[in-house]
């Protein structure tokens, strides 16, 4: 790993991410009714959907499609200039542009790029802060909206884990693209790195590339909310067993990043998780990033649960073996 | 104080309160939707509720009345021959019975009879066991019913507290007709009883008694149920916040008892607390009742909270000062 | 199943346990320590530990031994009637009478019988109540003694676990002996009892008897203590790690009697769980005992966790496969 | 108040706070053995704290003193060219400059100013990480320190609350000094700010000015170290309790912040908060400064506890009122 990147903070923070469902009315129940985001509209084949902490239009857009996986992921840029910087940043990296959107019910125009493995990406300044109706409007003026307890209770977006056949690769896509910063990393003995964790601000992570083991490209691992305490990721693995949600694994801790974690299939497959919104902060500016070799991964999590084989193999959309 | 009581048995736990209201809807709709009860059944003037963990047909009869307050409070007795040496302490002691009645939605013949402070009390053996229908059956098949983590996620019904005019007598009168032991009471400078916790079982208390200081009789001081956590009760403080309902102290935790407390109104002015399930069991069979002096009391609650002055106030239904 | 049990209440609650280590003074660092429990005394070859919400004198008898396991299980009575009925009915039984002994000093004189699987159990009325020096003194007058904090910050002993070589004899022997109810129990497919849960009062449980697989006999499977929280339960399992103590399984969720656990082996070997305070009561008179078929037990715990293999064969003191 | 200032990143967190007291023993016994911090080094009249998540040497100087209040406050830049950034923005400002100073046991050069209230801050890059001794190392290779649970169990320091006579010229300070943000802030009827509450990075503060309401000059109203969970904070308003540590206002929330508080002052008389890690993130990077009017603030705090008189009136040192 190469010295600690310190982030440009052009890039402000992880936006939304767009999820397709080839089992749309199942996958919306479920991330309303039992996973708590609220729906700030429904247009076209898409709902757009927030947690309650979320200031902006969307944090997920969940799109009708026939396969399921991930559509893009957006990032809000900084600042205007911000984003001018990224943008020549890209153009001139030897990753692919894919160039200027108009935007969508939750932003202004977009600029959109693409990962080595077919993931898109897009950052934007313009947003649309969300403006909560009477109903859903705070008592607390400082909240984007109301405080439900609906649900297994999520916060706010959290991260997403993409597949990439090449962890590396995909390294100095989000450092060169992104400007962000290597927090934690796994060191294969083969040389390969098997996954690296990345952040864009204090948060410790927002993004995670973890190696495709499959015939899979552009694949998601899985999108995450936080949730504000563990004890809300205690009762949402009881809501889930309770709505006949398959649970994969959890609750439990990871040794990396130490985060509390929770991961379930919705309705259509991909795979959602739940993390505590208390975890760490990165707020040292020289942060050396922490390397997890094989040896380490061979104790499990962090309180010794080891690692299900489908967490190395289930992505969206599936493959053939 | 006496000696402590060791417990009958006799009795075996509280069973259910009912509720007056003259804003029968906007209770209704504050029980189940903000305050986490299911309802079993609605019927004539009343509705039937239950938390998911109660495993009887109800815990609370709500009462379409003119005036609100309470209505009766049900225990469940032991055993059938229980059942029959309660009535027969009862008829035997100075204590007003009222005599059986034939039973209700949710359980068989009761036997009824009255404190000195217009208090209505029945014990009954034959019960109603909550039957599930398909869409609330639990995964779990030791649970009554599903946990929906629903509104503020009430568990099951913890105790009731009822004003009197003379807590000693009241005192006399749980000892004598609920077979309780009294495991804490607070010790006015002026020789009288301000209020003492009872105990039918190994909860650390079910009934309370605290004294009338206007001229109400028969009136009730609060209704709580328990939830699972001292955070659940910290989420429903936001979710009243949320949802317009007035809290009058907390969340703080009491001196007596220990117990985590939130207290509000619910809309037609019934006082009703939360507190968290986990607390001290009175494991004890010769446990010696605590008693708290006024010199005790002015330390404030555990953390040093002033009691407000409206908890030595308000009562439903309420009454001209 | 037989029909249920009501519960005679003539034995009150457990009340201590003797556990035997081979390493005693890396176990009494363990329990004190790391496990938060109080030593109330060290005499001759035996700690006596209690947690802060035990009242007696001591919850936990530590004793330097050749071996590990357990040496004996003490029960307290209601009342000095109940004793007698109890010794009676011991002794109109088909179980191995010990008679009294002096008793301990932690209570008065006892009177002991084994099961028949070899396990020693006593039960005693007279006790020592544990009198807090002034460093141990609460500012809570209704607490046994202060409440630090202290490691892993347990709170009340809660359960034994014994191995049988035949579960439904352990019934029969508890029905007796104890007058204890099932309240939940492993039916096998060959017919045999696989686990039984009992408890003497309105806890949930207080023993639990599951079967022998290995070649032991009279071994202990593993003592319990409760924590007020679930939230301790997680935290308990990062001191765990940080002190190098063996996790064997959890944090997670039993789906028998739902309590949330951390099974971990203490220096000498012997496993020690925690469980939280909030679980369950068992207020119903006529709890039917809850049936788990091994088609149920296939789902695994609560939220899907396989049960590990070492929780079938590893014992104290353990036994050659 | 103007428009939102986007902060510079230029300074990376709050890296420190020095303490006086005039009972340094008893501070050090409480801070260490109740409120949970770690002692890095003790020399000369201070001693080095930290909490176990603190990355640097030192995030609390405890000094001996004939006074108590605060020595100085200390923020870590990003990088040394922003540390050349911001002391030629300080040097060009009309705030008063103190100039470089040597260091300390945690961290290189720092230049040194002064608030307009006489509070002195000081600006470094060169840090002393903490390097754990074996026994203090983690299990889990991404902490600085080992997880304890000890005391109070704080995690790292979250803020410093100043008193100043004008919050207006403060909040001017703190912008062009340290390039903060304002997130919150209370506008009094009278045209005054009450209070400002600022960030340097994406924690929702670290830094707050309210309003001197007596005759004091640089006066510390309190510091503040996070906790896990609000779940931590009850257990600590018990510790406190059976320590003896005087507890001023909460467990409750604030409506400002939405942060879980406990206020209690350390035995010199120096008010130390707790509040939960798991707070907003202000992710925003054109965040909407909230503004509390004054009929905001007769709310009372989040759930309606009011504001306690000492809040207004006590700081460190004391002054005559």
């Amino acid at each position: 790993m190469n010295a600690p990147t310190n982030p440009s903070f052009d890039v402000a923070h992880l936006g939304h991410v767009e999820i397709f469902t080839d089992r749309f009315e199942e996958s919306l129940d479920f991330f309303t009714r039992v996973y708590g985001l609220k729906c700030s509209a429904q247009e076209g084949d898409s709902a757009y959907l927030r947690a309650w902490d979320d200031y902006e239009f969307h944090s997920m857009k969940l799109t009708r499609a026939e396969r399921t996986g991930i559509g893009h992921v957006g990032y809000r840029v900084a600042s205007p200039e911000a984003l001018e910087r990224r943008v020549a940043a890209i153009e001139a990296s030897r990753f692919k542009s894919l160039g200027w959107v108009d935007g969508d019910r939750g932003h202004g125009r977009a600029y959109r790029f693409e990962d080595p493995f077919g993931h898109v990406f897009e950052l934007y300044w313009e947003t649309v802060r969300y403006e909560a109706p009477e109903a859903d409007r705070s008592a607390l003026k400082n909240l984007a909206s109301r405080f439900t307890g609906n649900g297994v209770n999520t916060r706010r977006i959290d991260h997403v884990n993409l597949l990439g056949e090449d962890v590396s690769e995909f390294r100095d896509f989000a450092e060169v693209c992104l400007g962000s910063r290597v927090t934690e990393y796994i060191q294969l003995d083969n040389g390969r790195l098997g996954g690296v964790w990345f952040s864009v601000n204090n948060k410790t992570y927002d993004l995670v590339c973890t190696e495709e083991r499959g015939k899979g490209h552009g694949r998601l691992h899985h999108v995450t909310y936080a949730t504000d305490t563990r004890e809300d990721i205690l009762k949402a693995a009881d809501i889930y067993l309770e709505n006949g949600v398959f649970i994969e694994t959890g609750p439990h801790k990871h040794a990396i990043q130490g985060s509390f974690f929770l991961y379930a299939w919705e309705p259509a497959g991909n795979r959602v998780e739940l993390a505590n919104a208390g975890a760490r902060l990165i707020l040292a500016p020289d942060w050396e990033p922490v390397c997890w070799t094989e040896a380490d991964r061979k104790k499990g999590q962090a309180w010794g649960l080891k690692t299900i084989p489908t967490f190395h193999t289930h992505g969206t959309p599936p493959v053939e073996e």
